[in-house]
């Protein structure tokens, strides 16, 4: 007998009903055949299909709203208001691709006509586009039952390429994503395209089987720093490697000019102790260190803050696992030589999940001349949930030497006052981040043509991707040319008469027909 | 005392010149701590700047080239002619990244405007667009000891992204390095750059040396599976994984039709004839199995070729020990049960690495039926040298049953009658391939906007990327998004009123302005 997969209340820390098994490694290979199986059907639909498929499953998703908020919220505690954010930005993702693949020029068509005279040498004619990879394995993250699971970005961007999908559900919310699948699948119903396109694998030894899998071409996760790795390695270590688009661990530091506090400390702390807690400080962009000014004005912010904090009313953790992994870790920042905690809030007792925000202070000089490489190592490194690490500097110096320490970010962040131009610290702060962010809080990620979300290791195994946004679809794409090839034997991107109205570079000039419309 | 680097003649097996010694791990650090100094500098620089750089590199390799040929064919012996086009297509391509980076589209500029309106939920100014990775590593190849090698591809689509190059040289051509290395060094002193922005290791640990070190960004690599796999594993055994670009080996499989082979079964036994003994067999396209029907016409074609190949003018092979390699990778396919040997060149005996040509045939019934899953292995392997195997099939379930069981390739090639269409083929090549040819050969790599070099693997590590033509530049770029930041601090390329005058993605519309110039 495999073990089952039991949907939990955080809020009771009961279970609720089971909703699975863990899958055998047959029935993870059944699943992997058969997105084999449909992936030219999927690629055959072109993105005229896959337009009509996304918008089909984001309706669906809008229809079963109530059912799965409810659902969602039982097994992640994360309340129904953003949870029905959460749910509309989903389904809006989903359409965001469909705008992707009508725009059409994801598929980067490149033309050179055959030309006997080029320089340096003769040159038959070539037509370069992208290509779907083929299935793709996505794990469903903890602290995102939709936006970053089953109906998350990394299935709408997968789908969009032509890529279909296998999801790993995450335990904590395994009835939502058995639900958002059931939706999901009625909207390829709709579209006339097989169930297949997605489908769901529950366990982790089922997560591992995924990865391996021949079939499986590439894998998008977001999770945990050491089970990222875990499947890093093993999708390089595959016979064939393959792409691993893992987001892990990301610290976001937010660096705070003394102009700033000496302008607003008040409205800084109110609006870091919102991104710091929001969610139960479980979002991957939430600030995890926050470099302040020493003196009178950084001393308001840190009173501010640190009232808030205790006035902060505690929410139930994600899962026991997650909570108790908080505990430790907010005792480990807490207990460090030079670490003062300058406010926790309470938090219920009982068999929830609940856990206090927490936050803690060290002064830069003490961080960075530590000759306890832990002492950096653990102030620098993602603490899941609430907490937040003031670090106090006295001057410039100080401050530029402990950015120069930072490992990789999602996001930093920069609070200046009106004309300030800290270009020593954006500087250092550049290379360590994919977003960063001017006088806000880098909580909260639009879905946009321009997003950015991922950065350099360890935020993301691949610093070149990002797992939010339109250029998303890039992650499930390649290349191929077509040389000499007849025109009927092109694919439609390719043809001569460019029957989708796509932009594309002919012999080196980019050119935007007027869009073709009904071809 | 550290290995010396000899210059070794391949005509003669006798080393020429002692030109360097091997890097110790400290010199290996020295040159990529440098490169990590100047990779801001060369990002300041600026497309134009780049631009400039990349330019004046090419017009010094010009002005050197006698030197350089003559210097090349002595460590290759692949002929001046040849050597004279290698060159030409090495500062032809430094000149299109040139072009690139004046075009700009590849920047991927995307804006979106605040909208305090926006679905589904209230939205901050973002800007994104893509950076350079930093210092990159690149490894020679010793088939190509310029185009892929010092002044080669991976050279010039990284310093086009602003990313200096620490060269490992290819131990079968160190003085071809060093010539090459000095003409960059003297583009980048007439650009008013760092000569540190290209530089050079020599020895097989300072490769490792150069793949494990925190400063190196990304790493592109051509040459052999091994090798390649070894320094792909390093480089993703990391504390902090980074792009390896290799390119490994490639089988270029070739089918010919009934149809072809009655229309022109002599003709195509010339093509393929050049083709697989050109350069001594030492293309990474090479075709290195050609699927030819059963039957009178495959016949014809079989007695062409074999014709061809007794006649074919041996060559020396690059190094010893690639000629072993051949010697061994030859016997092994000639030897094994079902396979016929058609026909064999001569070669001189004495010193220098000569290799034959050799052409041996299985029937694709055998090859499919095998239980010996070594016989599969290795007709369907890479075989670097100057042989091929034709695979005869008796009808199409045969051929596609072959197929069926081909690895990556970075190319596949059809050679059809007029009005032909095997969609079935193509359907089977084309997810094995990264170039599709039609009625040509796999060899010649034009060096274009529309090129794509880089298939599944084993062809490559990386199947998102080319390593030739002007989507090279990709490799070595990484995303990053600005948020809500004030005009005067964004980066040129992301200010309102578009300083570069590039194309951009505006609030999700394409916009390709005048050019603006001299901004």
């Amino acid at each position: 007998m495999t073990a089952t997969v039991e949907s939990v209340d955080p809020r009771t820390g009961q279970v609720v009903e089971v909703v699975a098994h863990e899958f055998t490694p047959d029935e993870v290979d059944a699943r992997c055949v058969a997105a084999a199986a449909v992936a030219p059907v999927l690629d055959d639909a072109g993105p005229s299909g896959r337009a009509r498929l996304l918008r089909l499953m984001a309706d669906e998703l809008d229809t079963d709203s109530d059912k799965i908020v409810e659902l969602a919220d039982r097994e992640s505690a994360l309340g129904t208001t953003r949870l029905r954010g959460e749910l509309a930005r989903s389904s809006f993702q989903l359409r965001l691709f469909a705008d992707v693949l009508d725009d059409g020029a994801y598929l980067n068509v490149t033309i050179d006509h055959a030309d006997p005279d080029a320089a340096p040498a003769p040159r038959p004619d070539l037509r370069r586009t992208l290509i779907p990879l083929g299935p793709v394995g996505v794990f469903g993250a903890s602290n995102f039952p939709l936006a970053f699971s089953v109906p998350g970005g990394d299935t709408a961007s997968a789908l969009a390429a032509g890529c279909p999908v296998v999801v790993k559900a995450h335990p904590a919310h395994p009835a939502t994503s058995q639900r958002c699948l059931e939706a999901l699948q009625r909207g390829a119903v709709g579209a006339g395209l097989p169930t297949d396109v997605v489908s769901l694998v529950h366990g982790g030894p089922a997560g591992a089987d995924l990865v391996r899998h021949p079939a499986i071409r590439a894998v998008g996760f977001t999770g945990s720093l050491a089970g990222g790795r875990f499947l890093f390695d093993l999708a390089g270590a595959r016979p064939d490697p393959i792409p691993f688009y893992g987001e892990l661990g990301s610290l976001n530091p937010v660096v705070l000019t003394a102009g700033a506090v000496a302008e607003r400390a008040e409205e800084i702390a109110a609006g870091l102790l919102t991104s710091y807690t929001n969610g139960v400080g479980q979002f991957c962009t939430k600030p995890g260190v926050v470099f302040v000014p020493a003196g009178p004005d950084g001393q308001r912010l840190a009173v501010a803050l640190a009232e808030g904090t205790r006035g902060y009313e505690p929410g139930a953790m994600l899962a026991e696992r997650i909570r108790d992994a908080f505990r430790a870790g907010s005792d480990a920042r807490a207990g460090l030589a030079g670490v003062t905690e300058l406010a926790s809030s309470s938090a219920p007792a009982g068999a929830g999940f609940f856990a206090p925000a927490r936050l803690v202070s060290i002064a830069a000089r003490t961080l960075v001349d530590s000759t306890d490489a832990d002492t950096l190592d653990t102030v620098f490194d993602e603490c899941f949930g609430p907490l937040t690490v003031l670090v106090t500097y006295a001057d410039g110096t100080e401050l530029l030497a402990a950015l120069d320490r930072l490992p990789g970010s999602l996001t930093a962040t920069v609070h200046a006052a009106a004309g300030e131009a800290p270009t020593a610290v954006l500087d250092l702060l550049r290379p360590r981040a994919g977003r960063l962010v001017w006088n806000g809080y880098p909580t909260g990620v639009a879905v946009a043509w321009a997003t950015q979300h991922g950065g350099p290791y360890p935020s993301s195994t691949d610093v070149r991707s990002t797992s939010v946004g339109a250029a998303a679809i890039e992650r499930w794409l390649r290349p191929i040319a077509y040389q000499s090839t007849p025109d009927p034997l092109l694919p439609p991107a390719l043809r001569e008469a460019n029957p989708w109205g796509l932009p594309r570079r002919i012999d080196g000039v980019l050119q935007q027909p007027g869009r073709v419309t009904g071809a």
